[in-house]
């Protein structure tokens, strides 16, 4: 008898029934009663634990939801199967998620100067969305909330001379869903990517992730060598052209014009990341080089970490217009990432002039945070490195004279109580990031004293 | 002399050297002066112009930070390139987004009902998180904020027996940048996907987009059949355990434990999507599949759209400890996609009990509204239609006798005000799916003798 060592608790904020499910869903996984064995028909577990019928019932009926029991009609119910449950956790290898080390002083990129940040007035805007019943609890639209690609069709022409009506501009939380998007888009026609080093590696990623080919291109002093695109093969071309990594300046419209041309002889595709395009505060943005196409061979990219919040996932694109015609072919296949609160908040922000307010104020307080930190790594740091600014990046570059990698002097640093960001090396020199984004001005002048205090006796 | 027709407006918002700039750009780009001319000195235009040397810097600098002039030294300021920018917007022949039509009954997906919703507890929540200033000034953990994974692991373990550490939970923007971030980690390892028809859409897109070897495997009473999965040659299973859509139920227990085996023995990969798996109310949810293996083979993937809100964007996997190290590996190149805001306010909301008590909830409000719309359906179609309840799908079933398709039913219904669901066909007979999710219960009556009057012309 089954039941007979079943003890159900009266009292238990348990269910009986499911107190009862258990104890038989156990004794069916230790193997007895044994698969093909009748069970004691409902009238007799009842009468015998002093349960109701329907208490017995919807035990059994779980237990044949779930496969344990079968019900044969005229002859009661039979077990069907025993699997022994595996009921130990996993042991991982992996240690827990690290604990962060104390930071003094952080020039590390993860942050946003919190003066900058129009946090209220963000707040404002999502609350205001968040009183709207509708919205929330309804499903958003899978291209992106039409306000919001409206607000971006204006702005991306205003701002960045961007070409790109609101049907073909696309939202999604971050620049790596949307380069998934396109490399599903593309197909087979996305064979073999160019791309130029140092690039973006949350891009190339993406690119590996869906087992592309990847061609290094040389550059010279004006970016990508279009004779060595042409030898490549390449389909795709990704490059940030307003902010060419290995020049640290924006790349010129000669050759801009030069590599469009390739895309229309080759009948090829240029993915342009204009990663904080619109942030520079040394000279004027440069437009997007879509705009200086017919929005045929060029994707452009747009985001919005460093001009509204980091914390914010809201990335944009304009597809050309037979992809954008291919994606919405596919609709009815693809969600939408991106939150739908931010997205209203974010169009109503836009709309409301905001981001261009921003804009000017971001430029003004970078302007002279930079300025500061570039004096302050001079005083410091002038005898001993070379110190360049990386405008878009929101960096200074420290090029040391040092027999260490820069990712072991970031960790002599940090350990010391100060972030900075390790980068590559120059003809052998390591080369560290300084963010000024994040910290505050008035901590600078101290933060550069600690770090030339802790890295200067591993220098030359 | 290229300043002479140049007029600069002293009473424009505009600043000085931005006039200037974009009159010469113009001229250059006009062809005349001629790439390699040399320019006026800044001198002489800011006499001939009456403007500050300064702005006529200011103006020559960026039009070299652009590529239009070079600068050189000793000798003034040359045309480098002039680039004919079109400026003509493209037109699309693609229509602009379609206005809703108007719907006075909605048995459509798109909603969840609002009294189940706990619209004013989520908003405290997600208000509480937007005041804490650091959170939103910085970008989020890559893996998904490690409270919201300590909840979810605690979650999934109490609420559907998965078995995993915060270490291996992943959290995404919805399940598809989840099985991107799959496929990616899989590599050649992912060359052919087998899957139970009919399937998630959403999913099958991904791994067309991957472009991988698609199998379509049949199936009996029980769900896919094991001798198909052999013969497939396929690598990973992908399937909902807890909703077979084939067959309306859950997967017995029994060929769960085969396809576990069928994992084992080809050192295959199940891709588990629980899609609503802890919303049944007909009976108790089944456990996860991935619970009854030890993890090494199985995939969780969960989602939390019907759940909490459709508007946020907030799905989790629990990856094998094998791909968490692999992916833990390649952190600093994967970006997370949720909302940073939306992850915390949910951490602490399932760490305050209420996903259960919602749960508790929703159980009671579905079964009252399904019994509803069953009863009514039976009562209007009984006598010309076939009628079920897709309990996880949170639909009732109509199939059929007509002529027409899903599609064409679909479309008479929402021309007459009601929208429901087009599905597949039965054995020819079509079927459409009407959702009790969104729609009020007062509401269903009159939806149900409306859908009756408009369509039951077009059935025998």
């Amino acid at each position: 008898m089954i039941y007979e060592p079943i003890f159900l608790d009266v009292n238990s904020e348990v269910p009986m029934y499911r107190q009862l499910y258990g104890s038989i869903k156990e004794r069916i996984c230790s193997g007895c009663p044994a698969v093909g064995e009748k069970m004691p028909s409902i009238r007799r577990i009842s009468e015998e634990l002093g349960v109701s019928r329907t208490t017995v019932e919807q035990a059994y009926g779980q237990l044949c939801v779930e496969g344990y029991l079968v019900s044969r009609p005229q002859s009661g119910y039979f077990v069907e199967a025993a699997v022994i449950e595996k009921t130990t956790l996993p042991t991982d290898d992996m240690t827990d998620d690290e604990p962060e080390p104390t930071v003094q002083y952080d020039f590390g990129s993860r942050y946003v100067d919190s003066r900058g940040s129009d946090l209220d007035l963000w707040r404002k805007y999502l609350r205001a969305v968040l009183s709207r019943e509708d919205i929330v609890t309804s499903y958003g639209h899978y291209q992106g909330e039409p306000e919001l690609r409206r607000q971006l069709a204006h702005f991306g022409s205003l701002l960045r001379g961007v070409n790109a009506t609101p049907e073909r501009i696309v939202i999604g939380a971050g620049v790596q869903p949307l380069l998934s998007l396109i490399c599903g888009l593309l197909g087979e026609r996305a064979g073999r990517v160019g791309i130029e080093y140092p690039c973006f590696p949350h891009a190339e990623r993406v690119f590996r992730d869906f087992r592309l080919d990847i061609t290094a291109l040389g550059h010279d002093k004006y970016g990508v060598k279009p004779e060595e695109l042409y030898a490549s093969k390449a389909d795709v071309l990704y490059l940030n052209p307003s902010n060419t990594e290995s020049m640290g300046r924006p790349m010129p419209v000669s050759r801009r014009a030069e590599l469009l041309e390739w895309a229309e002889r080759t009948d090829g595709l240029i993915i342009e990341d204009d990663y904080n395009g619109a942030l520079r505060f040394r000279s004027l943005p440069v437009p997007a080089m879509q705009g200086m196409s017919d929005g045929n061979r060029v994707i452009y990219l747009g985001s919005f970490s460093k001009l509204l919040m980091p914390s914010v996932r809201l990335s944009y694109m304009a597809l050309t217009p037979e992809l954008a015609g291919l994606y919405r072919s596919r609709c009815a296949s693809y969600n939408q990432t991106s939150s739908k609160t931010e997205q209203l908040a974010l169009a109503e922000y836009i709309r409301d002039g905001h981001i261009e307010k921003r804009l000017r104020r971001l430029r003004k307080i970078y302007s002279e945070k930079s300025d500061r930190l570039i004096a302050l790594l001079n005083e410091y740091f002038g005898s001993i490195a070379k110190i360049r600014l990386a405008e878009t990046a929101l960096c200074a570059e420290l090029i040391l004279q040092s027999s260490q990698t820069p990712e072991e002097l970031t960790a002599i640093a940090l350990a010391g109580g100060v972030r900075v960001i390790p980068a590559d090396t120059e003809h052998g020199a390591p080369k560290l990031r300084l963010s000024f984004a994040g910290i505050q001005s008035e901590d600078m002048p101290e933060g550069v004293r600690l770090l030339h205090k802790i890295i200067s006796p591993y220098c030359q």
